[in-house]
């Protein structure tokens, strides 16, 4: 893999070696823009030298709180500046930041707090229901601290919902705004704690540390273009792989950060025009909310707007529709293992001409590494090899380089899992086509194998979700004696949908695909989801079994 | 500076920890845009795969040579593609690149192929009289390949002219395009030599590292807005700094060199319509060169061409004359040991309003610290501690961070006189305006004391310039009794000057600074320069002290 190291005799010093960590982008921020508007939020506006200030006051009250190095510092909060300043002023103070998803319901945001043994615990009051509820069960319970979100008017439930002892802006007025933090010794400190919340089984901490937070950045900023020109609106929830690292991307340009408090499509398309929006990052769900909005702008806007989209390739009336108003798409593909964003569709020009089915059909792919990865590759699932780059081989998607998780907090088994064989396995299947683009196919332990042929889950529910009546659709393995699996749909009908057999979504199926790949059952109702809104494909399987 | 590390048992794997190398991004655009033109020289086109396989012919054919880990090749060349491609095709052989100053006599080039121990040496056929003095002197004599730049037509000395046993050509051809190089297994591991030509004493060898070169490369591409649709015009030679690390950069983004063998106005002026340039950088003397050219285009260029300069501040004159044809120039500040640009004169928006006169004023300041650069000081010449940012206060530059140099190669006296207190000490002489921003005022060891206050050389250098009749200027200390030091002047005169009096150019100079700031003695006559065009102060010097 790599060459051995000549001796010169010209070693590292403080000089010429600087730790990487993303809160360099900060300091330098602050140093070269103090005065240009670091963040917006409603009509609350500060500079990079006020948010340099903050950030230092949070360290320092971190700091006397106890709170040093290795500790983790917890975070519930929707898309606020309180959360943005965890960024820069939880690793400041050497802590681990654990952004919290908002989705998670009690049990699961205690299971967090216990796992990382969380010093200090912020929260939003709009989850005081299940903070309460987490904290309950715990021995030794953090600080808690809460955000009292005064600046869009949209906290209204007042002091008797108070989980806390303090409020955020309290606790800051505690800190230093001179205190002297420190970046790590070693850049391979952790920086931040992202639990993934599977399926089955207890959630798994993701540790990123400072390098790979730092190189997430600088090629997110790379790739989409980034400059102290951007305005970056925080449609994609920060808690979510650290916003993508954007958090610190936006930063390392100078760039302004438009806090979003809540999805509200017509606060979106207003922001976009009021504040010169550049950048934002948004799942092909959101932009299908934006477009079906009555707030849809007529007119183009008078500049463009990149979009980042991720989670489900964006189907082409989403494109067409979005192109019309100004914004233009890429899609991107990662996991919370992967820092966010892994690969993108590089546009290339040859693309330039296609008509629009064909240019969804290319942009639909998950695309080549990011300019900061090292390598995404498609592994034979059982060799390990690497599959063929034909458009056809199924393998599993792997990937390698700097921006790739540490490991699991304190789980070994499932570290030594995800790295086997000196890869990042995702877990996630995929073709890689004659041009290195890869496309997902399905998840590894959600294909089906029937006599011997793969089949994607994903293709039949996509055919499933075209038909007029169904709303919600998952298909599963079901052992059959003769073809080894056969498969199973589960299908939600919308509330207006009437009656429809099984035969007739049978017949739909076949309209458009291969008569193997077709379901052999069809059952109706509602589909079994985790906290976060994943469909439970386990308990599918389970009942898919037993008819 | 930094705290200690805590351990979570989450180690460094072959999945999550890869060498920062520039090798990466030659690989990963050939990956990515393996049909996109990577070079383009006269009429010969290559793409990226083209290229990557051209490269690694090059390090196979460099490792069949016996070049190993550690080992130095050198090459001296213009802008051609051969420069190029040894940026890769060196260090993929696992060793160090030493471009060699086209501008340099031949012991000057025998006293850096013996100091490095080159064992390949690669030349263009320009410089076969340079290069034959240069090996003659060697006891153990590299093995020697001539690049034939047949692709311009430009190659007019003929096979008689050879210096090498064979053309670069004919020796890729002894190559495997699908040789198997490896990174380097430290990114520490050394990656470019560039001796840099002092006024005293021997070159010294300025080594820089795969960390620095991919983190400088990095920090160019964000700063200047480099995109897949770059295409950079090489006006600045590779020789220098390695481009300032545009040889790495352009290719990070999948963009185009275009090379350029001579620099020559008419054929620039063509490149940048033809190729559609949008990036270029060049010494404010090229670009005056430009300006007075008779092939200044009328019109403006249809697109916008970025223009990074450096090594004096442009004056306001030629900032205005290229607006006007669409070009936007950034200035720059680094040295060989910053791997070039360090600093930049970052743009602020409360500028854009700013007349002609005011902006030229703010943009020739050398600026605040690249974004990959850890920091820019102003240090007190006797103390070390910072000077205060008051726009007048005069200390020596000081950087540090990761891409400063590792050192100077078996020089440790100079090593450790240049990392003096824990930063690279630049020699330069500046003040910190209250913005952070520094703004050069002289070398260190060239500053004139006069009783008791600084006299800045370039400050009276610059009025002298100013002078009808004057093409060339130094001014140096001349001993004093009274004063300790006064400003001494060496003036060469243009040729159809004519009689002028040493009174008249004292007179010329009191108009515009103050008394003290004067020469007393003014010298006619030419200036001793080195073999790369630098006054030699230290000559003048000792005249001045003989008056």
């Amino acid at each position: 893999m790599t060459t051995p190291t000549k001796d010169d005799g010209l070693p590292r010093r403080e000089a010429n070696y600087v730790p990487l960590s993303p809160l360099s982008f900060l300091e330098r921020a602050a140093k070269v823009y103090p005065n240009k508007t670091a963040v917006v939020h409603g009509d609350w506006r500060i500079t990079y030298a006020e948010l340099y200030a903050r950030c230092k006051r949070f360290a320092s009250a971190l700091t006397k709180a106890g709170v040093g190095l290795g500790d983790t510092v917890a975070i519930m909060a929707p898309n606020v500046p309180a959360l943005l300043e965890a960024h820069y002023g939880v690793p400041m103070a050497g802590a681990i930041l654990n952004t919290i998803n908002t989705r998670l319901d009690g049990p699961a945001i205690g299971f967090g707090l216990k796992h990382s043994q969380a010093k200090v615990l912020i929260a939003d009051r709009d989850y005081f229901k299940p903070m309460r509820e987490a904290l309950q069960g715990l021995e030794s319970p953090p600080l808690v601290i809460d955000i009292v979100d005064t600046a869009t008017g949209k906290d209204g439930h007042g002091a008797s919902m108070a989980v806390g002892t303090l409020s955020y802006e309290d606790f800051l007025a505690q800190g230093d705004a001179d205190f002297e933090w420190k970046l790590p010794e070693d850049e391979w400190q952790s920086i931040a704690l992202n639990y993934t919340s599977g399926t089955t089984g207890d959630p798994k901490g993701v540790m990123y540390h400072h390098r790979g937070a730092y190189l997430n950045a600088m090629g997110n900023a790379l790739a989409f273009g980034l400059t102290a020109d951007t305005a970056y609106l925080w449609t994609l929830p920060m808690f979510h792989c650290n916003g993508w690292t954007y958090t610190w991307a936006v930063t390392l340009v100078g760039g302004t950060h438009v806090c979003l408090r809540t999805v509200d499509p017509a606060q979106i398309f207003q922001l976009i025009g009021s504040e010169r929006i550049t950048h934002m990052c948004a799942a092909p769900i959101v932009l299908n909310m934006l477009l079906h909005s009555p707030a849809l702008p007529k007119e183009r806007y008078d500049h463009r707007v990149e979009v980042a989209t991720g989670g489900a390739a964006p189907p082409s009336a989403v494109i067409e529709a979005m192109e019309r108003i100004g914004f233009k798409i890429t899609h991107l593909y990662g996991l919370t293992e992967t820092y966010g964003p892994a690969t993108l569709c590089a546009w290339q020009h040859d693309w330039d001409d296609l008509d629009l089915t064909a240019r969804a059909g290319k942009m639909a792919r998950q695309g080549v590494a990011m300019p900061t990865q090292q390598e995404i590759a498609v592994l034979d699932i059982d060799t390990g090899a690497r599959a063929p780059a034909d458009g056809r081989t199924v393998g599993e998607i792997a990937i390698r380089g700097n921006t790739v998780m540490k490991g699991y907090l304190n789980n070994p088994t499932a570290t030594e899992e995800a790295f086997k064989g000196g890869w990042f396995r995702s877990g996630d299947l995929a073709v890689m086509h004659p041009d290195g683009y890869i496309e997902i196919k399905d998840r590894l332990k959600d294909i089906i194998i029937s006599g011997g042929e793969n089949i994607s889950t994903l293709e039949v529910e996509e055919v499933l979700y075209r038909h007029p009546k169904v709303m919600d659709a998952a298909v599963v393995a079901k052992p059959d004696e003769k073809w080894g699996e056969t498969p199973c749909a589960f299908v939600t009908l919308r509330a207006d949908a009437g009656e429809v057999s099984a035969d007739e979504i049978i017949k739909w199926c076949r309209a458009s695909l291969a008569g193997f790949k077709c379901p052999k059952n069809v059952v109706f109702g509602e589909l079994p989801k985790t906290a976060t809104g994943k469909v439970q494909k386990n308990i599918l399987r389970e009942q898919a079994a037993l008819i």
